[in-house]
Order: C-alpha cells, then sequence, then structure tokens
C-alpha cells in the first residue's frame, strides 16, 4: 500500500470553528473547564463528528472518548490517535483541539480515499488534560497508562471544593468504575499526539514542525524563606533578616544553574510575599520553582546544586528556608522510531521541521508506557498558550496534519518498524 | 521654677489598660480604625480624662483634640505634647497611645505639685496618624500644619469606597470646616511627642529611650518590570524575557545601594508577580520601594543611582521598566535645641539613651514646620510594631514619660532656649 492521503484544509478549519464554538468568546477565551457543562457539549459534538465519519464510539470509566475504524486484519492492536478538548479557563482555541482535529482528518482522508488500514485506528480524546481545575494535569491518559491508581486521584479537588469523584458522578459517570479505564501494553500498536508548541523555539527557527524527542516532565518545588518582618524606616541594613533578598538569590540562582546547565530549564512562576507591605521588610517568601529537562541526570543535578545554594543563601543571611517536592517526575524520551517516521514523513513532503524537547507535559508521556508514542508540535505564536490571544497558523496546522497523515499511514500499513 | 515632676506607673498602667480596652482583643489585636466606631469612642474617653485632669477641651475641624491647662502669663503659647489614638487594623496597645498617655501624665503631674506653669500645656492626640484607612498617614496633624489643603485629602477613599469626606461628615464633622483646624508658625512654643520605637535599634544597643534627631521621611517608588510571559516548560533560557528575574536584581540592588550609602535604609516591601503560575515564566513585576534617610541628599543620591541601575538591568534583559513616585517627602531634622533639652534630662535621670533617627513618619514632621519639635522613642520588643504583639515594657514606659515630663517641664518654666 503505497497510496498517500491528503488532508482537506476546509475540513480541519470547520472542525476547528465547530469545536471552538463551544466555549469561547474573543474577550473571555476559552471556557471549557474539564467536565463542566461545555466539556460536555464539546463531547457531544465530537462523538456526533466521530459517528458521521463511521467511527465506532466508546466512552470509557473516566469519560476519555475513542472512535474505531477497524481494520483489514482481525485482532490486530489499533493505532491511537488524537490529544484533548478541555481547556484552562481563559484559554485558546488551538491547545489540545488541532491534534483531535487532526486525528479525525486522518480519519477522513481514509474516507475520501475509500482505504481501509490493515491495523484499526482509533481517535482519541483524552478526558481533564489542563491542570486548571484539579490542580494535577493528564488525568485520562494517567488512568489509562496506569500511572494513577484512581484513589490516588479520586479525592483531588477543584476550587470550588467538589471532589473528583463527585465530578465525575455529575458528568454521569460512576467513580467506582474508573479502573475499568486502564490499558495494557500491547492495546495498542502506537500512540501519535499532535499540539501547540506552547514556546516560541519553532517561530525563532522558521521550522513549521516541532518533532518532539522527549517530554521534559518538571521536578516541582516549593521554597519557604522565613526571615523577620520589620518596619522598613526603623530597621537598620545590618539588623535584617530580609526573606525577599534572600528569595531573589535564590530566583536568579535558579536561572544561573538551568543557564550553566545548558538542556534544562528553570523558572521561579510564583513569589508570595508576607506581608507584603511597602512599609515592612518581608518575613516570609514563598517561591514555586519549575525545572525541568529532557536529561533527568542533567534536572537532578540542577536539583541539587540548587538546594546547596539555598543552604548557603540561607545561612549568610540567617534566614530559614524550607523544600518541598511538589513533583518529581521523570523524563519521559519517544520512541525513535516513530521520531525517525515523522522525520521521514517532514522530509518527503518538504516542511521545514527541528527535533526538539517538549517543556510541557502532555497525554502522549503516559502512552508511551504502554506503546511506541510519538508528538509533533505545531508553532504557536509568539509562544502564547494558555491565553485567548493563543494563535496557530491554519497553513501550519495542515502541514502539521499532512505529516500527522501521512505518518499515520505508514503505521497502520506497515506497523511500527526499525531498530 | 526648679521643682521636679515626678511620674506614677500606676497611673499610666490604667490609662493605657484603658484606651486598649476600647478595641483591643488578645486574638484580633487592635481595632480602632481611624474614624471608626472604637475611634470616636477612645475619643470620648480621652475627654473624659482631660476633664477629670481639669483641661480646657477643643475638638478641632480635622477631629484633633485637644486639652489645655492655662499657664502663669496670659498670652503665651502653649507647649503641645501628645500623639495619636488611632490604630492600624490588627495592631498593637502602644503605638500612639504610650505618647497620648505621658502627655497626660505630664499634667497629672502637675496637678500632683500643684504647678501653674509660665506657658500653657495642651494635650492633642491627632487624628488619622496611621495611613491604614485612606493610604496616607499624619492626617490630623499635616492639616494643623498646613502641609496639605483640605482638598488635597477629602477625596481619599477607604477600602469601602468611602471618602474621607463622606467618613468626617458621619463622624460629627463639616467637611467644610476642615481648614479651620490649620495653625500658624508661632501658635505652639514647641511640640513634644513620645512614640514606639517600631525598630530594634534600642533593645540591640540596650537604650532605654531614643532621642530623636531627624525623621526620615520616605521616598517611595512603584517598578514595573516588563517581560514576556511564556511557558516554563517550552521556552528556552535563551528565549526568555523574565520579568522576576530582573525584579530580582532589582531587590538586590536596593539593597545593595542602601548599605553602600550606609546613612540610608532601602526595603522592597512587596512584589506582585503577573500571571504567578508555576508554569508560567512570569511577564510582569510590581515591585513597591521604599528609601528612607534623615539626610536628604543621601536619599536623593540612592534613588539616582538605583534609576541608573534600573535602566542598565532592563537594557542587558531585554524588559521595559517604569518608575512611578508615589512619596517623595524631604527628611524633618528635629530642633537641637529640643533634641539638648531632651538629652540633658536623661543624663540627669541616669537613663540610657541613644541619639537616633527616626525611620518612621510621626505627626512631629509636620508640627516641625510650626514650632520647634522634638520627640523620644521607646524600645519595642523585637521591634514589632502594627500587629497584636507589638510590646513595650512599662518601666521603658515610665521612663520615657519621666523625660517626657522633665523636658516639659523645663520647657514650660523656661521657654525653648539655646543657641
Amino acid at each position: 500500500m503505497n497510496d498517500n492521503l491528503t488532508v482537506k484544509p476546509r475540513r480541519i478549519e470547520t472542525n476547528l470553528r465547530h469545536f471552538a464554538r463551544i466555549g469561547y468568546s474573543a474577550d473571555g477565551g476559552m471556557n471549557r473547564l474539564a467536565f463542566s457543562r461545555t466539556d460536555l457539549r464539546v463531547r457531544q459534538l465530537l462523538l456526533h463528528v466521530m459517528h458521521n465519519l463511521g467511527l465506532t464510539t466508546r466512552i470509557d470509566g473516566f469519560g476519555n472518548v475513542f472512535g474505531r475504524m477497524e481494520g483489514r486484519e482481525p485482532g490486530l492492536p489499533p493505532l491511537l490517535i488524537g490529544s484533548h478538548l478541555d481547556a484552562v479557563p481563559g484559554g485558546g482555541r488551538f491547545d489540545g483541539s488541532i491534534g483531535v482535529t487532526a486525528a479525525l482528518e486522518v480519519v477522513a482522508c481514509f474516507r475520501d480515499s475509500r482505504l481501509t488500514p490493515r491495523y484499526p485506528l482509533e481517535v482519541v480524546s483524552f478526558a481533564s488534560e489542563e491542570s486548571s481545575r484539579f490542580g494535577r494535569g493528564t488525568l485520562g491518559s494517567g488512568i489509562v497508562a496506569g500511572t494513577w491508581e484512581p484513589d490516588e486521584i479520586l479525592d483531588l479537588t477543584d476550587s470550588r471544593g467538589f471532589t473528583l469523584r463527585r465530578v465525575l458522578q455529575r458528568a454521569g459517570l460512576d467513580p467506582t468504575r474508573v479502573g475499568q479505564a486502564r490499558r495494557r501494553p500491547g492495546d495498542f500498536l502506537a500512540y501519535l499526539e499532535m499540539h501547540i508548541e506552547q514556546g516560541r523555539v519553532l517561530e525563532d527557527r522558521q521550522a513549521q514542525i516541532g518533532v518532539v524527542e522527549g517530554i521534559a516532565a518538571p521536578t516541582r518545588l516549593r521554597v519557604r524563606v522565613d526571615g523577620q518582618a520589620d518596619h522598613s524606616g526603623a530597621t537598620p541594613m545590618g539588623l535584617r533578616r530580609d526573606a525577599l533578598t534572600g528569595a531573589s538569590e535564590i530566583i536568579l540562582t535558579v536561572e544561573r544553574l538551568a543557564q550553566e546547565a545548558g538542556n534544562v530549564v528553570g523558572t521561579v512562576g510564583a513569589a508570595r510575599v508576607d506581608p507584603g507591605a511597602i512599609n515592612v521588610v518581608p518575613g516570609r517568601v514563598d517561591l514555586l520553582v519549575d525545572i525541568r529537562s529532557i536529561a533527568g541526570e542533567a534536572k537532578a543535578s540542577v536539583v541539587a546544586q540548587l538546594r546547596a545554594e539555598i543552604d548557603r543563601i540561607a545561612l549568610r543571611r540567617d534566614l530559614r528556608t524550607s523544600i518541598q517536592i511538589l513533583t518529581d517526575e521523570e523524563p519521559v524520551l519517544l520512541d525513535r522510531r516513530v521520531i525517525a517516521a515523522f522525520e521521514q514523513r517532514c522530509e518527503a513532503r518538504g516542511t521545514p521541521w527541528l527535533r526538539m524537547m517538549s517543556g510541557a507535559g502532555h497525554d502522549a508521556m503516559h502512552i508511551a508506557q504502554l506503546c511506541p508514542a510519538g508528538m509533533i508540535l505545531a508553532p504557536s505564536h509568539n509562544g502564547i498558550s494558555h491565553h485567548r490571544t493563543e494563535w496557530t497558523d491554519l497553513k501550519d496546522i495542515v502541514a502539521g496534519a499532512q505529516i500527522f497523515a501521512d505518518t499515520a499511514l505508514e503505521l497502520v500499513t506497515n506497523g511500527v518498524v526499525g531498530d
């Protein structure tokens, strides 16, 4: 089978627009929090589109949606393709949606060309990929891959204090059956995901497609710095134990260590200053630190150096510090045969591509535990994501969807091959 | 007249306790916001105490309370003594109250010894000294001294959106008559104030009394740092324009410049990080900077150097910065004849004292525009103020009140003398 699939820009644009219609407004951005009313509505739309494409649909115990096209040979595992449709509050129209849209487009292309693949094809939309609602992301794919047991996550609460358990019930799911969503190694031929980059690397390097080498799951720390709150006018510099000047040294240390490591990014994204008044020397500062790399050792080394530096800063400034590990995930390297397949398709189509790491977490990092997994990224204008102004050009989505379809065709025809 | 006055610890303790009873609770601290119900109630108590001491009371157009004891020679200007009784929410029992209490004690001592001073004596409690309600402090004394025209402050609003104008009306004052509170140079012989230190210098140096050389009115800046919000995982270190790392350099620069200057204190008391999420490189940071000195030139030099350093940091990091001057007050040097009088009385009594600057603003800085003014400070346990745990030992308040009484006696007997 050396046929080609050709994606249709207008169909892609229409599907994206239809998805965006549910929850998006130009001033408020995307309002489609996991398991919200709009999230359940977009799921209905997805089921409708899947039915129109002739897919057999299924909603698993966690609300992940699958649409299956049978292959020519019974009993072969399906190629899984997709992403997610939930969104951060006020987010954009592209995050997640372009991956589901591209996956649907692959099926539509098979229909156009009246091809039946050798392996089955399953389009998936994973539930609750964003961490906005329950403080932890990629829940649906994590349940499928067995990263978490249901009991580890069912008591997570949202901002209104509702547990995930209750939210699932209200969405018509039975929390006691969440575990049934779990799948096993061998259940899938492979997993392909397409997503927006959420960074500026592709734009900066003028590439249309990022082929993801690995997903740099973060180590996240809460660093608390305790000094002493004092009157800003009445306390000479020499008598101070200023938590904010100490915290500033820590912030700059995170930056320096990441720069020195080269293949690590380190960010202090939040700093809460207490009491936070103009006339009070800060007595306490809480920092949230995020360190990522696709090289586990490099990341661990930066974290270890940071700990040592924090101790030194605290000693010199007579501060007390404490470090709480919030997350410490292992980076995930994606399958090099799938990476090679993506890159060969890019070369064949003349599409400018770049091999890169994904700094953002994605469903692929869990599904990679079950089967060979691969991902491609589409450029984000100015790197903006999780914001109503998030933008990816249609031409880039189309180019990505074409590579996605080409690679899917390759895999459902020949399986995952290579050494 | 070479008589002595001897303050009575129990009377001081009783008055302080009675004042504290209105609004103070051990868990909630002092609840006596300017012009609140408790503030008006403590004013009634003050009037009652003044009447019991035989003082002639008067409330001026801004709600400042005066209690007058006539002197022997008609037509001489009065010695003004006192402080304030309003408090920051959740504050302590000593801030302001010990000054009013000490002033009442001076009058009580005159009554005890049946002395009539040559100059009249006026006890004052200035209204709205704390900035907690209207964002600007020392309002009552500022109106008396003509630092502000009534129109400059009557439209200030509190956290509920009520204007000062309306609040005054509800407190039974006529906003159109605020200007009548203004006094002229020559109206007072001198002004003496006693206050808690709100810092740790006296405790550190084991002195019981701080004789204030000058009041280091602050220069306050809002520094805005604009970078670019980016995904923390998806943005390599080299592509970032991180507002928080830039802000950290500014925070450390404030500290360094103040340390180098020696007679300047510099504080960044607040930092607001936007968007402030663990997975987003900060796009904007707002800093509140407070720089103080009793040496105007040294302070101006630090501010100028800081501006230059901020420009350099912004250029190097490709950030945009803007600096808004919130306050730029001139330091106030207090009257050296009054300072000398305080210090001679400390020496005469063998009370350990220290000449120092006041980093906190006080009513004395305004009244110093009308007449010779002087201030003494009492030690604050561990430097804590504006908090329910604020504490000054009774023995230190008594020692201060004694020096306050001795100095008042000297001034109402001989006037302000010296070169």
